[in-house]
């Protein structure tokens, strides 16, 4: 079975589920029904049990799963048992907030190091990523064999850099600029418009 | 016609045709195909019609879109033509690097006070938003009638905070904690989780 045959949207809750499973082993529970987890996850008992079959065979009829095995299985499927470094390019205001998040590295991704166009931006003083001249982007994601990158530049450069990305290596790409990007077929980009969120809220509230 | 019965999706679209237009506007094109923008947004010229007939008629068969007069359109549907005040809530990394970010203003919305459960956190110096106590939140929702909340506390305290601020007259939240909400049925809760969404790439790229 190749990656590509497993729905986007199965992948993503699959990272919900892990987060749920992370909450339970906390608070030491160690196993869940079908219904329970799917309740803390926000979907139907019948999408969780369907989510796990591309999987393989998860939990026992009438005693639900194990939660720390299901979590292991889950981090398996999803890669995300190992520590995966990410660049992040454009230090911004949003760039460096996001370096100033720290909120990743948790999660299993290290942000290895960040470009921009300067060489160091006022606004990125005291971080303690790498801060990389936008000219050595290609050969830092060539020798590090970097596959993942966080795109917080202007939306004027982002064809751009991604074009330059893409051409070094990278195959996933976390996109905080407001632009739809072009990239070739076997590429991957998640987009995340911060005002667009709130914009769509907006729109509820009246 | 009430604001339910149009697609979610559909709202999520008009944002993007929207960013598309401001960047037409800024480059003074007067007139866009519904190719030409279709394929700016990502989406199929079909669709963009069919999202378009929710909010009227636009367009003139042959000549395209007038960028201008569709853009105040989008804006008009999307409420996005008025300052919209929205508070933020947890000032920990997350909630400091937004407060920082200042994006969203420039969007039209406006963060007029963040809270946070100590008084004022270290790494909220030099902050331009003013920051509030927690007990403070309730009160100060009532009294500026605000209606939009960002989210950024620890996934233990999401749920209790916003009871407090449904009860108060939160009516739309933009959660960052990684944990499904439960609200009542006319509250609007979109989720950004940025370690999911590199978890979700992550799997992408082996």
């Amino acid at each position: 079975m190749t990656n590509t045959e497993i729905p986007r949207k199965t992948i993503y809750r699959l990272s919900i589920f892990q987060r749920c499973l992370q909450r339970l082993k906390e608070n030491k529970v160690e196993t869940v029904s079908s219904e329970a987890l799917a309740k803390a996850a926000g979907v139907k008992p019948t999408q969780l049990r369907k989510d796990l079959t591309h999987f393989g065979q998860f939990g026992t009829r009438g005693l639900g799963y194990n939660v720390s095995g299901l979590s292991s299985a889950i981090a398996g499927v999803l890669g995300s048992s190992r520590l995966q470094p990410v660049i992040l390019v454009g230090v911004g205001n949003l760039g460096s907030a996001l370096l100033r998040y720290g909120g990743f590295q948790k999660e299993g991704f290290e942000i290895v190091a960040a470009f921009d166009s300067l060489p160091v931006p006022a606004r990125a003083k005291g971080l303690k990523t790498a801060l990389m001249k936008a000219t050595d982007l290609t050969r830092f994601i060539r020798r590090q064999n970097i596959k993942m990158a966080i795109l917080t530049v202007p939306a004027l450069h982002a064809q751009e850099v991604v074009n330059e990305m893409v051409a070094a290596g990278i195959q996933a790409i976390l996109n905080f600029s407001p632009v739809v990007l072009e990239v070739p077929k076997n590429i991957i980009v998640n987009n995340v418009d911060l005002a667009m969120e709130l914009e769509n809220l907006s729109y509820f509230i009246r």
